[in-house]
């Protein structure tokens, strides 16, 4: 096959892409079809990994109770952080929207098998932590396919990833990535939801040259 | 400003860019302009992060002796690495072609900030991992950048962190996430390396329900 050449359109496009990916707290209730899931997860397979071990696990979670216990973790972990926040600082986090966990109508959590058989460890022997950097590629690839098809996507750090993991009922092997929700986005901006609301703001990255 | 809407056509090629995103490992001379570099590096500060923290931290390395000592760690590693295959694996093995370094134009070290002053912590207290994590989506969109122009990257991650970290003379706190090897590829093919060569191939990803 011949290579794909990109034009300019293209890379304009792909640059509006990269900017208006946001991480999105807000959803519409509308559902999102299943085939249309299923196609950003298959996007999301053909990421990179290491050793081509694809070595991300997708957990959907639809189960109501399941989705509470997870929230009851954000709970727990939100409240914890804005214990620890600064006297001037800690107004303005409780004001904070961290999370879309009650409307979205999609939970997707992305685990890591850390020692996946697949790829027969090729690359990962010194830098294990590729294992998990290469479930994080995936979850890339699903936000801007995501993002391309209207649908927005949120993760949530916000928790103790072995209550996660526990909720799930996933084999003690693996570990959390990300959790993920997605759904219609109500509402969308080209400024990130933190810059908006003055927590921080946007800067250029320097480069060193060594 | 009004939320862009893309269509079927920049879905079909975005899904086009995902596949044809290759890790390269062979590259042609020719150096690669400095504004298309610096282009790549602003797109990937446009990557999400953990509390807007943007930890990501880009080294260009130049210097002939320095790529020297990176070069001399992977040798190392990878001697290591083959010492460690199966008698039936071991040689397939040595027949893989898993860097660039002596090819490639640009060298590119992304390394992460774990504990950024920028985002004031948020997001990161119960899985600080998602500091390099949010290099790692950078790296990821610097990547598909990069083949939109045509620029092929490869991830080497057969190195020891600590040694990169000591060649390149960079802070203590900061940790090694990617090193990149950037330049125009030597051929490309639709097919991962290690699938053309017998080493993996990639399968279908299966989806847990809970």
């Amino acid at each position: 096959m011949t290579p794909p050449v990109f034009d300019a359109d293209f890379r304009q496009q792909l640059a509006t892409l990269f900017r208006w990916r946001r991480d999105v707290r807000s959803f519409r209730p509308d559902p999102v079809p299943d085939e249309l899931i299923e196609r950003l997860l298959e996007a999301g397979s053909g990421a990179p990994s290491v050793g081509l071990s694809q070595p991300w696990r997708y957990v959907l979670v639809d189960d109501p109770s399941r989705r509470a216990k997870v929230r009851a973790s954000f709970a727990a972990c939100n409240a914890a952080a804005l214990s620890h926040q600064s006297a001037e600082r800690a107004g303005l986090y409780a004001r904070l929207k961290l999370e879309g966990m009650d409307q979205a109508p999609v939970h997707l959590a992305v685990c890591v098998d850390p020692a996946p058989m697949q790829g027969h460890a090729l690359g990962r022997l010194t830098q294990p932590e590729t294992a998990a950097h290469s479930a994080v590629l995936a979850v890339h690839t699903i936000w801007l396919a995501a993002r391309a098809e209207g649908v927005g996507l949120g993760w949530v750090s916000i928790l103790e990833p072995a209550a996660v993991l526990l909720a799930l009922d996933l084999p003690a092997s693996w570990q959390l990535v990300a959790y993920l929700c997605l759904g219609y986005p109500a509402g969308e901006s080209e400024v990130p939801e933190l810059e908006r609301f003055g927590w921080e703001q946007r800067r250029a990255s320097a480069v060193l040259r060594r």
